[in-house]
């Protein structure tokens, strides 16, 4: 069964045990908000998806979305569930005051799409592109297309697309072949056609805001000719209605693995009304700031499938009768034991269990230096917490979804037999699940970004956020009469990721294709240094509430356990990765193409 | 695209160079066969499967199995399918001649499983149940059923179900319910309901052949208390044709994630004539009988998923032009070089390449073992190859499927967006290889076996099959000027699994949760170790063949690379694996269950 209960003593332990809260609520900008309000505010967002998306998520994946005269008919339900999302302020909590937004941190608005995910990731897809569409518009827009667009995206009443992909081009989007020409009044008329658009058309608002990149007429090859256009199915009345429809249409809907609630589309613009968005030529780098949102965003779509996986599985492992418990007998009154008495049964719900509560810890870091880096009026604080949330974007989205892949397979894997039959609704985890490992830059795409950008960019600036603080914890731990073995441990690991940071420095500078070659296992090992700190950091806080009563002693309790399982099962997986990037790159690139 | 081209030349090179083809040949039963003829067979098996089953795979993924008044209809195309496949002998290959099989060995037979599975998973689950299903009824039953029987099995006019799961009960088969009572002339009434039942009806044959798990009205409780039963859908009439309906019929196809062109039946029996197949009571060791035959057959299911995946990842990088080679343009006339310049698509298809190379010297090994356990005449070969197919048949399982699925999902990643809608057919790879980790035993139990079973029998002897050859390659190879480091390696492996296993016999022993705690790790340990050593000995290979000219010289230059690679990129997760194994049950398993 698709089992769900907000993890929410899980969220502010995060929010407010692991990490320091009270730094986001001393900005200016949260100055109004303290930790019993977001607790609240989980509370309701719990409650919601709970009730309202969770029942839609099986209908989604049955039932899917149609395509008829131009037209598509999202799953039976949705409509009602978007139009209840909108009213109770969901669509726009992190939203922007300035355009009617709710103004909350990053980091309520991250926890609250990891239960959105959950429960209906296909359902996620609607509100979330229309968050990236947000963020180029703030930074790129004209103040025009601003007070005209962003009201009514923040409120949900409209919704948005990302249009990049086009059949010839993905991940480069150099080879874009959409074109704009200048209509004379200051727009422009947009015509090409695009494929993979989540949210490309549907019934769910009363118009879609698209955002396209097209060249040009005088743009120059390449990367460097592509334009960002906002391009809305309706053009806008000056009242704030919409008026006659605009040159773009819906001509096919993919079909995909899963999430098969969520349209995906093909766009033919066929010289659509346009609004240049930014500079001229200069739409990657608009591009860039909507596609890293949403790749935070991504990240925590792993996070949310991780959940439910594990949550789902667990649910089984205590209700499937299966065999006798090694240790003798457990339930003799049954005719078997549970399946959760089973040691093979246990690796994997822990898995899951680290997994989950792991990708929340780092999100939660990532997004509260997100809070800094906007709303930080100190340059310096600012400037690192840019510095930290640059170098871990690629890490969240790729090693979250990867991860969450895993824990749906798994959870897949608790069923056995009954978990390949669509019946109790994980294998469609595992189907919802695979997509965000390519979406917004394909898993390797996030890796060559970590050696090749982030990495690079100010000598190495960026690791500072990540390196000192572990640094300083292993110094302050090592001799910790309890977590000395731990923190022993963390060091091997984080030494084997300096070893491995200095080699992609060294060779790759040397030859770009040797940084290349050892890209993904870097991206695992930073991601799972990072999580073994914050595990060590857990396992220090659950030992200062050892003598905790009431129901928190259980919660402190498994957190020391889980936070020994990461140490045990998932960190010596660094070793491994360590001994792969050191063998550099010649047996992986050696083979001549034609030998393939 | 869903791509194959039969890989015949690396058959040929497992089969012939890697092993030795003629201890098989030496065999009398193989007397008349030579390694020619067995090219050949894999020859014709290689245009049967592609001209044949490919162009169904799809076919049969979008159209499923259709259950109407009780008869279930094969995707369009499957009948006539079968039809040639067993006019053309492919389902009497491997059968035994004294029932009109052509008696070729189970290396050969695995080899054209391989070309099956690759081209058409579902399909390939109707003649494999039926082998299954012979093989439990050669070792345990009567005369007079095998007459009857066998020879219409062996040649695929009538086909077979193993029906052992109910919904109470899948891996917990002590808690079968379905009875059998007697009916006074020798034979038996069965009643009760199976689910879960692969090729349990369709349209394909004149006949099913069901072999049945029941209990006896006097059987003791639990998995002693088993009996196994044949219960033909028609009964058979004296002259061979069928005769009046048996009590069982079709109820229910299952939905599932994948396979959807095999019928996944839920039967019912309902006072069903029956034949006790086997002694009362000991249905279980007619049950493994045809089981490990069947795990060895869905570890094989792995391994063509991988090689089809390969295969289709390679067609589909060398033809998508993305981004441009980190070492220098290299097609400035195209607008974009293929993706395959780029080191991480190198790392998705060169690990796929290891893992449908590695995956099918292993399984050679294990089949030749077989070959000579059922053949030999020299009692302590006998012997020793039972002890090694013994051994492996859970290694072969689960590892095989584990790295097909890893194959299938990395086939997915090299399309990027492409390999997520169903256009390209690779996403159907993902979902079609998932079942292969659950069923006939989840990969799960596939370790418990190997650690509950395999290794403590006859004090452990089951090991030296795998133990004794790799350590004596290590100590001929130590100081080879050409392979010491890569044996150094190899010898670091072993240690850790000597290690690994010595923990194992000591603390499993005293805790058996201590050996179930270890078991998916140790499973996964052994198989990179058998498959390390394989690697070291075509590197071996490889070398002694570098002034080979003509075609074959890329071959051998590329296992040299191939085999360098595993050691690079897959040989190091050893060492993270009995890291793991050490730590212990511990942190697995105090965590509560009501915490959980």
């Amino acid at each position: 069964m698709q089992t769900y209960t907000p993890p929410l003593r899980d969220m502010k332990f995060v929010l407010t045990e692991l990490h320091d809260f009270t730094r986001i609520t001393k900005l200016e900008a949260f100055s109004e908000i303290d930790a019993e309000t977001m607790e609240t505010v989980l509370e309701e967002a719990g409650k919601f998806v709970s009730e309202v998306l969770l029942p839609l998520n099986v209908v989604g994946d049955r039932e899917g979305c149609h395509l008829e005269n131009g037209v598509v008919r999202t799953p039976a339900g949705f409509r009602e569930a978007y139009a209840g999302f909108c009213e109770a302020g969901w669509a726009s909590v992190t939203g922007s005051p300035d355009y009617g937004g709710q103004g909350l941190p990053e980091s309520i608005g991250m926890l609250i799409s990891e239960m959105i995910c959950s429960t209906n990731l296909s359902f996620g897809l609607y509100p979330g592109l229309t968050n990236g569409a947000m963020t180029a518009l703030r930074k790129y827009g004209s103040e025009e297309l601003k007070s005209l667009y962003m009201p009514k995206m923040i409120t949900g009443t409209w919704s948005a697309s990302m249009c990049l992909t086009e059949a010839q081009c993905g991940t480069d989007l150099g080879l874009v072949r959409t074109r704009a020409v200048p209509a004379g009044d200051g727009t422009w008329n947009v015509t090409g056609s695009k494929i993979f658009i989540s949210a490309g058309e549907h019934d769910l608002t009363e118009n879609i805001i698209h955002m396209v990149l097209a060249r040009l007429p005088d743009a120059p090859a390449g990367i460097r000719g592509i334009s960002l256009f906002l391009v809305p199915k309706f053009l806008p009345r000056a009242d704030g209605g919409v008026g006659p429809r605009n040159g773009v249409v819906c001509t096919a809907l993919e079909h995909k693995m899963g999430i098969k609630g969520s349209a995906t589309c093909q766009l033919s613009f066929d010289d659509a009304k346009a609004w240049l968005v930014g500079q001229p030529h200069k739409g990657m780098q608009a591009m860039f700031a909507m596609m890293n949102s949403e790749r935070l965003g991504v990240g925590i779509q792993g996070l949310g499938i991780a959940e439910v996986s594990r949550q789902s599985a667990v649910a089984y492992a205590k209700d499937r009768l299966q065999g006798r418990s090694l240790a003798g007998t457990r339930y003799p009154k049954l005719p078997a034991d549970p399946i959760i008495v089973h040691p093979d049964v246990r690796r994997m719900l822990m898995t899951m269990r680290v997994i989950a509560e792991g990708c929340r810890a780092l999100g939660t870091w990532v997004t509260n230096e997100l809070d800094i880096a906007e709303h930080s009026r100190n340059n310096e604080e600012c400037r690192n917490a840019e510095d930290f949330v640059a170098l871990m974007t690629p890490v969240v989205k790729a090693l979250f979804t990867d991860l969450g892949s895993e824990a749906a397979s798994l959870a897949v894997q608790t069923y056995g037999g009954h978990g390949y039959i669509v019946d109790h609704g994980v294998e469609q985890y595992a189907r919802d699940s695979r997509i965000t490992m390519i979406y917004e830059g394909t898993n390797g795409i996030q890796a060559l970004d970590l050696v090749g950008r982030k990495l690079p960019a100010h000598m190495g600036r960026n690791l500072r956020g990540l390196f000192h603080p572990v640094a300083g914890f292993i110094e302050q731990h090592k001799t910790h009469p309890a977590l000395g073995k731990m923190t022993e441990e963390l060091e091997r690991a984080f030494g084997a990721l300096q070893l491995a940071t200095g080699q992609i420095a060294q060779k790759g500078m040397a030859d770009p294709e040797e940084a290349a070659a050892a890209a993904t296992d870097y991206l695992r090992l930073t991601g799972l240094v990072a999580q073994a700190y914050l595990w060590a950091r857990t396992a220090k806080i659950a030992l200062s509430k050892a003598d905790t009563e009431g129901p928190d002693k259980a919660f402190y309790a498994a957190k020391l356990t889980s936070a020994q399982f990461f140490y045990d099962r998932i960190l010596p997986d660094t070793a491994a990765l360590w001994l792969k990037i050191k063998s550099g790159k010649a047996s992986m690139m050696s083979l001549p193409e034609e030998v393939f």
